[in-house]
């Protein structure tokens, strides 16, 4: 007898910004795994009695490895289980979803994939601004800022990086954005391009900062906060926000 | 006495998408404005009573002009009602939200954003892919493959769409995917690239089509088809799909 595994995306963090469907899926589980940034409130929404697993991953600190992860899930769906695994945002997003759908489909396992609201979306509504403007932010990109060291990832198409007329948000990218803004100078973008840092998107202690890249890095090179952050820069990041 | 407009991001189509807060402002709305696309059986989420006004815009059909949607929105929030402006996927990716936004601003009307699942996020999931994958997708970008007069937008960053290295959505490009596909070609990006056409996403006649870009060009020359639809190209759209 095979369980069913539904990778459910959490949204930012807010309970609010749960989908009909990831409370629903949250409701009829016997078992869910979830990650430091899709805890809290959320798993409010899980039956009680349901077994909740954490198997946090958080950029910087030690955290169980991605096989770990992955075999844990295919044991559990292999009880019988209705298993969710509760990713942040949107879990198709830098939520290294593609290794375990992987295990899932190499043990037969039968699984879903829930999208969400992605983090990106839940901080420019909260700083009042969109994502793309006809003319001058016709392309929206993500990137994330940290490779599995930790570090800025090399070889990244940095001319699509430092391109005026995008709106480009930067995931887990605090602790390398002083060294990614030397590489955007040098590929062109003006230093006074508009930057937005959005620290704990979606938690009671959200904070945004309007800033521009060459200021945000000074700031960052010397900040000690490890609050999950996103930081958007692009000809949007000073609109609108309140 | 002045009313609040909720900007309200209804997700691709499947009223399961809204997010628990999307539903709450639709229940307390007074009045509720919607698009083509994000109409449906979300709407049902709106309480009896409430005034439905339909404002369709979509590519390549007649719709009302944008200044007049921005001036119902305010003409509804002076009278002091809950005014819901509801818009497809995330509201802030190609929803012309700021045009919204800033006629509501000059107008002193308070307003809020609620994010949503994006039409892209939704597609991947139900190819069962990713948007991102250590190492060989590591930026994911969402483009418009038409301007206000329909056509492929101008002067847009080639070098950036024709990167093998990402991910990229286009969003409203089926008519224009064979021009598109002739400069991602000259900019060198291989014909063989994976494509996966996805239409109607989150509605019940949604259909999912894997191809390359080269074979999807040719394909959508000859198509008469106009549902919406969705064309994500690069590493991941080969992976996974059932």
């Amino acid at each position: 007898m095979t369980g069913f595994v539904s990778f459910v995306s959490s949204g930012p963090g807010d309970p609010d910004l749960l989908t009909l469907k990831a409370a629903r899926r949250l409701a009829e589980a016997d078992v869910v795994l979830f990650d430091d940034l899709s805890a809290g409130p959320i798993l409010s929404h899980a039956r009680p009695g349901a077994d909740l697993v954490a198997v946090g991953k958080r950029a910087g600190r030690p955290s169980p490895k991605q096989d770990h992860v992955s075999q844990l899930l295919v044991d559990h769906a292999l009880t019988g289980a209705r298993v969710v695994r509760l990713k942040s945002g949107d879990s198709g997003i830098f939520g290294r979803l593609e290794e375990e759908v992987q295990a899932l489909r190499t043990a037969g396992v039968p699984h879903e994939i829930v999208p969400g609201v992605p983090s990106a979306c839940a901080a420019a509504a909260a700083a009042g601004i969109p994502l793309t403007r006809r003319l001058t932010a016709r392309r929206v990109q993500f990137i994330t800022g940290a490779d599995v060291t930790g570090d800025l990832p090399e070889g990244m198409n940095w001319p699509a990086l430092a391109d005026a007329g995008a709106t480009t948000v930067v995931f887990m990218g605090k602790r390398t954005f002083p060294a990614l803004v030397e590489i955007l100078l040098r590929h062109g973008l003006p230093p006074e391009t508009p930057a937005l840092l959005a620290e704990a998107v979606g938690h009671p202690q959200q904070s945004l900062q309007r800033s521009t890249i060459r200021t945000l890095g000074d700031v960052l090179a010397k900040s000690r906060s490890n609050q999950p952050a996103l930081i958007l820069y692009g000809p949007l990041a000073e609109t609108f926000l309140s």
